[in-house]
């Protein structure tokens, strides 16, 4: 997708460096990250230099390439790769995947089809869920599900990119998505680099423009989907569709069918990492000075508590728009077939 | 309530200078302003030194005696202090009640008359609602309905800091509330001073604690209500609502009775007020050198919206707290013959 004008990817492979988009970085600075070694790569991919399911497992797989071009030892390559993010399927997916590269041509073109994959399926993903946009549609999303969070195109925005390249009016409520305001940090400024008009508002202010009918469709992403069709996404998902549902406001999951796990029956067994208080009690953001600051937004000694993601029950949930195809929360099960 | 391990209310009068509790300074910083005229009293309202209605109706009252102790003219200065909050029902009030005084011992005497009723009606509320609160509940607060808003104890908070007095153990959740943060600011400050355990949580996570059901009862204030029960208050509090009552949690509003419109016969009346999109873009705290600092958390450019309140709807709401005992919102009209 565009940023400054010019087509980008969050990863890509320049010779033996990894390009990464530096989304820390964003939405204040516009800057490309090299990581020249496998483990520059992995640092980077550690600090989340790169961030979302499908970014991490591309930028897995080019580490992995470079241990090829390097000529370094594999085994050990793999294993440091595999220990930046721990929680990260698609990076263990990506490195077993170019591990069984012959010879550095093999890993270089395996690595590129990860990434060349992960755009597809969002590219599908736009495809399926774009005739869901009416014109003058008002879309409310949550935290950051576009490209910024997979090599291109994104899960949760693809249908609204191709919407708009198609020509329909839309508008897009942000959620600021406290508390680390990935929605008005990222989503905000993929939705600017696209020309698409938008407003930020505070979390709380989601369900006021629903009660006014003033939105007309809730699209999110989630970072798990369960057998049953339960989803775990950013905190604050489920709030808003209970709200949708109460509103008659159709509510729908934007993700890969990667992010679906067979292998739990409900949202139950989903385990919910609960981060540190500090992301509650201060925030980040660019001062007078033009640098980036942390300020207090607490009383000194406050207590905090922060749940990173929650659960949607499938009730609340009209459709999962996948790559192939868009399915009800029933429907999910019979997807482990054409996985 | 306590501040530093001592009482203190919001506003008071010694000898002829009204005194305030500098809210924009809180929580980082605890300072008593000092009002020596009824001019600097009502630039301390202007500003928002005071806020919240109860506590802007003493101080407005306070005001008026002192254009009584000074001798200056009455209607010059009455003028003078109405034109610091237009929309503030309680400073009207106030002023013309003092304006009746003959003398000033009686301007002082019908000021501090004001006050304290303000601080008996919240000291009912928490008499009222402190049945409702059981020892071990963990109830949820949005925004700042503590003693802050009012003279002394408040209203969402009063049965809280009443509960607590009689040996119930209580947890309490407070929405951050943003864009302002009042909850982590100012109700997280008070409950601190208070020794009462809570959590900061970001808006988001209120509906994952509900859905857990680690949350027994949700309290809030109101800034209107009208006479069908609907209730306006700081945005956010709809989204609890619903919540709630999805999540068969009772949802109760504490105000007192002056809160009520009569004149007003739905929610649908109430005009929602705008503000500034950049309560939305930025935000302020306290930086690493201890001083007052404010960052921007969106890219340069970005729009937002910024609606200040939401109208809760009748229908989710369990009772309203006020003095005069609990009751049903369509208790709400009969009501009226008690005012």
């Amino acid at each position: 997708m565009k940023a400054n004008g010019n087509h980008y990817r969050t990863v890509w492979l320049e010779g033996s460096v990894v390009k990464l988009i530096n989304q820390p970085l964003l939405p204040h600075k516009f800057e490309i990250f090299s990581c020249r070694t496998c483990k520059e790569t992995a640092e980077a991919i550690k600090n989340m230099i790169v961030r979302g399911a499908g970014a991490i497992g591309a930028a897995a797989g080019y580490a992995m390439a470079q241990v090829f071009l390097s000529g370094d030892d594999v085994e050990a390559g793999a294993e440091l790769i595999k220990s930046t993010r721990p929680t990260a399927q698609n990076l263990f997916y990506a490195v077993e995947k170019v591990m069984k590269a012959k010879d550095k041509e093999e890993a270089v073109k395996i690595a590129n089809g990860i990434a060349d994959e992960d755009a597809a399926a969002c590219k599908r993903i736009g495809e399926y869920g774009e005739p869901l946009i009416k014109t003058n549609f008002r879309i409310l999303t949550h935290c950051n599900a576009g490209w910024l969070a997979f090599v291109d195109y994104g899960s949760a925005l693809a249908p609204v990119y191709l919407a708009n390249r198609n020509g329909k009016r839309v508008f897009i409520f942000v959620d600021e998505t406290r508390p680390r305001c990935q929605g008005s940090m990222l989503t905000a400024w993929e939705l600017g680099n696209e020309n698409i008009p938008y407003a930020i508002i505070a979390d709380n202010a989601a369900g006021y423009y629903m009660r006014k009918k003033e939105i007309d469709i809730v699209i999110t992403g989630a970072d798990r989907i369960a057998a049953n069709g339960d989803a775990a996404n950013k905190i604050g998902t489920y709030e808003k569709a209970v709200l949708a549902k109460e509103n008659n406001i159709p509510f729908y999951i934007a993700a890969p069918i990667a992010t679906i796990d067979f292998s739990i029956s409900s949202g139950d067994e989903i385990l919910i990492e609960e981060r540190n208080e500090e992301e509650v009690l201060e925030i980040s953001g660019l001062n007078g000075n033009g640098k980036t600051s942390k300020i207090r937004i607490s009383p000194k000694n406050a207590k905090a508590k922060n749940p990173a993601f929650d659960v949607t029950p499938a009730k609340y949930i009209k459709g999962f728009i996948t790559e192939k195809g868009i399915f009800k929360p029933e429907e999910i099960k019979k997807l482990y077939k054409l996985n």
